[in-house]
């Protein structure tokens, strides 16, 4: 299997943009070493089922001091290698699964961020007790299942958990957290702002409880946010 | 509308320094992603009632990477758009509104630096228990009220708050601190004290109680430092 | 003593690798000042006891600035100075003993990270509650007894604990992490881990108890990720 | 009054080394916008009395982009400013007070690094459960009277807290640390690593009591790192 040639110039601009991205997650401060990965959906116009969509991801194990353009790998939606001289990163099949049964998500990011991560190992939601929190997810962090890798579990827990969610983000129980967005930019972002929230409400919640948000207050920022926030939708 | 030509200098220069000032919020780790702000009052010193100044200010969901002096945008104290390619920080009401209340007001910043956060989502003020939190901010940091964006509420919020205390910091309750200064400069060191003095308290109250500080010292070292300390009133 | 000639070439490929894992402790800030050192083995092919083997580790109280390959220097397995120019780590016999007791241990790493440190002040054993954990450590980090420098006692202490043990890291009683692997490389990744784990569940139980993970899906995970994760055994 | 002739060189030598050090404040998070400042005695060989000796320091209220050998100000141990282009740091009477009464202390430094500053709102010492801080501090790190800034009050609270104990480190009650050192870098070293095991400790008894070192085996690291550790006594 290889790349369609279709398909070969606008996998060569995701390529560019994911290795990118990764370097966001180390400069928020997001992952260590080898660990956490970006990957963005390229889309097959020519195919309107989606079943010959691709994506592009992080290889697995290696530093993100090589994460070159050229560094990338390419599978399609079954996780199958069609380009790249390393292998998959090893999460790639849980991407994959997202992209198979959320047609609207461009971009999947996994990191086991400090505070993120914090509160999946607790199993317990962040509330939603900052303005800035009902911006972005809307209300609380939502706890995914506890899953092993290896078969569909950790795919299918995201999956069922986001989408009784406005929230992008997910924590998978003693795990991390997963995001995503319309793309690959929109879940690193997802990723860097559920850290941020989960480590200020930790804080916040270290002396004391917080104040809540009253619920109509947070649909009325959330409405907002998402449709007047920013430029461009690519740059929420 | 657009900037009036007597303005044009000194609308440049503002641009220049508020586009350097907004790189001191990610080197002080005050902000993630795109958010937080700094503005500045143009003064138009043909018109002495203040009516026809101008503020500088941050295009709205652009990265810290951009911020160009061109990319910044100029309002009048209305809030709306004079010169600029993009559309203004979402909080622009709020800075305008400050810029018209409290007239000696020159820099307005905001941002969710997390300690600071973390107490205004408890809505408790940061008490005054360090000599550097007695020099800069004469007392404790105080809360303002819970307000939704989209009116007055913010801006009125923070005026009410600062004009009945010594503090050029407010923390607005779930939100963030907006911070003031003669400049815009002053307005980053009041951001950026903040956050050191929010996050140097709460750690001494995580194992007990901070001693408190006499009302009489804080009073003697907040007159000392305002009226003694750095070389120049703007380097404060 | 000198090095032998048929070992100049593996001594001065060591020398580069050490020089350069050096920079990683304070990029992920694990070290301070001249704190925390690395070490790797220098195997002597043309002698199966492994006695002939060498080490080359960083010199003591130089700046991280100041590592450079020709700074590293080379002692044999009882910790005599074979060649460099400054003395060796105050460290090295016990990096010395654990060569000479672990024979498949190609790197050894001891830093004072912080996290780690609080743990090993407590004596308290990080609990395994992250699959990251489960990947990568197999169960809890284990404390290690309380031992003066200045004989083999942190050597003994280490080699004991981990013998009995997963673990490549074990928290040295009041004093901080020691750290193994298959190379100097592995055992920086390990100690890159060891911090993150350790600040991870300290985190996690600030604000209550993590929820365990069972001791069949730690065996899972640890089973799988050794054989399986990364694109070669030394990125690891 | 100027600098005398016969120390011209000795002054520009100590101003390219205390501008250097600076460079270290920030660099170990330390401090945030001015705050913080370094010193070290120029000692006059001509007046075995140490009654000409000089000091260097940073002037008040600058930048530490802006640090340079030439920013650096020169006084006389009575605090009166003998060199330079600005007002010397607002801390220098407490320097010079050391200076005059210690007379083998070559350096001083005072920053608000946060965790020690944390000990000090609480005026709380740092207990010695660690071996890194049996080596460097060789006790607790003690807490100094509450003094205001403007007479020799903080200077003495200084001196006869440092006198009766091992430690470089106080904490001055609600205001934070001073170290001190045979020269300035041995100042900044007791400065860097007071903030980390101020944090380390603060970690380890956030989650329960740190386990005691017996007081015979801190005798014992202490008089073993005073004498053995680092190259040359300067680099300590």
């Amino acid at each position: 299997m290889s790349v369609p040639a279709h398909l070969a110039d606008v996998v060569a601009a995701a390529r560019v943009r994911v290795a990118a991205l990764h370097a966001e997650l180390p400069r928020y401060g997001l992952v260590v070493w080898t660990a956490g990965n970006v990957s963005e959906r390229v889309r097959d116009e020519t195919d309107a089922s989606g079943g010959s969509d691709l994506l592009v991801i992080k290889p697995s194990g290696v530093s993100y001091d090589d994460l070159t353009p050229e560094a990338m790998v390419v599978c399609d939606l079954d996780g199958e290698l069609l380009d790249g001289d390393r292998s998959p990163s090893s999460d790639t099949a849980a991407h994959a699964y997202v992209y198979r049964h959320m047609r609207d998500v461009g971009g999947v990011v996994h990191t086991h961020s400090t505070y993120a991560t914090a509160w999946a190992a607790r199993r317990e939601p962040v509330p939603c007790v900052l303005t800035m929190m009902a911006d972005e997810f809307g209300g609380e962090i939502p706890i995914g299942p506890f899953a092993l890798i290896g078969d569909d579990s950790i795919g299918r827990g995201i999956v069922e958990t986001l989408r009784s969610s406005r929230s992008p983000a997910v924590l998978m129980a003693n795990h991390g957290p997963f995001t995503i967005g319309a793309d690959a930019r929109a879940a690193v972002k997802a990723a860097v702002m559920c850290e941020e929230v989960a480590r200020t409400v930790h804080i916040a919640r270290q002396l004391g409880d917080p104040h809540p948000v009253d619920q109509s207050d947070v649909d009325s920022l959330y409405a907002r946010y998402q449709n007047v926030y920013g430029q461009h939708e690519g740059q929420r």
